[in-house]
């Protein structure tokens, strides 16, 4: 079995490399838009969806799966993106310090014959955290990559979260054991 | 402040470094046995705390502060700890492959006129594995310096732990968050 993944992170493209399975990266352009109304939970696995829909299933090897990912931060039922701007980033910081988000995967597996999806939720629990701390974060680490401004296995990361509920390697933007399962199902079929 | 962390875990100096206080590190020879019928989960704040007393508090400087830990992992009121031989470890495996169980790791922080001390808990969701998946894991990893047989952060902690509750790093050795907090109080005291 043989990965093709597609997707821009390289915390991605290196959490799907432990794995072990041959990986080729593709890039896909997709316009990221979500139809009005979908439930802020709805949202990583129908992104997700869409980017494989993307990819001509006929190109596909047989002994190959497209794998596609998307990764939201939710707080109290809002969608927070990637920041724009040093100011965006710190707002969205400022929302989450000192309160609890969900963060969720959504993974898309693709074959010739085959699609198959899911979604993996994880809840995260940030400590208070001061405006000079929030500050030296975004102007160190610049995390204008990163949905909600922040990545837990950073500094703020690693000082800020205080407990999560779930795959910690989901928060990281890729759910690696669930993905590890369904893949080892998938090659069974 | 500056941190004098007792401890020859490349895992934990590596941590506590990220916190950025200045750190030096020493090793303490210290006999770790623990008073019989002691419950599983108070074991590593006793040895945290037994570290800290091999370490004379007239020795640190005004501003220094001693840093000792133990991690230990308790499977159903049983305290695993590091395995010495590939079978150990491939037992230690198995009776955590498909189960719960609980990380604690006790921390002790020693200025020359305060001792303050926490253990934090963190709960572990293995997936089922196989016994080829737990042979390939010890064999190229050979986690006979880690207790219960694993890294949260190798390759069986990224295919086979499903969920935690509670904090990351405390799993991988060090509960920065709460360390961190416990550091900015005592700076201020």
């Amino acid at each position: 079995m043989r990965l093709l993944l597609a997707s821009q992170s390289p915390r991605r493209r290196q959490l799907l490399a432990e794995l072990g399975y041959p990986i080729e990266y593709i890039s896909l352009d997709v316009e990221e838009t979500t139809p009005a109304g979908m439930a802020a939970s709805e949202v990583a696995g129908y992104l997700s969806r869409l980017k494989a829909s993307a990819y001509p299933a006929e190109q596909l090897a047989e002994d190959q799966v497209l794998v596609t990912a998307d990764t939201v931060v939710v707080h109290q039922g809002h969608v927070l993106g990637k920041p724009h701007s040093r100011e965006e980033a710190l707002q969205m910081l400022r929302t989450l310090a000192g309160n609890s988000h969900e963060v969720y995967t959504g993974v898309c597996l693709r074959t010739r014959a085959r699609e198959t999806s899911f979604i993996e939720c994880t809840h995260v629990h940030f400590a208070p955290l001061c405006e000079e701390e929030l500050a030296y974060y975004v102007d160190t680490y610049r995390p204008f990559d990163k949905a909600g401004a922040y990545g837990i296995q950073e500094w703020i990361g690693m000082v800020g979260i205080r407990a999560i509920e779930g795959c910690y390697y989901n928060v990281v933007g890729l759910p690696v054991a669930r993905l590890y399962s369904e893949l080892k199902k998938l090659s069974k079929t």
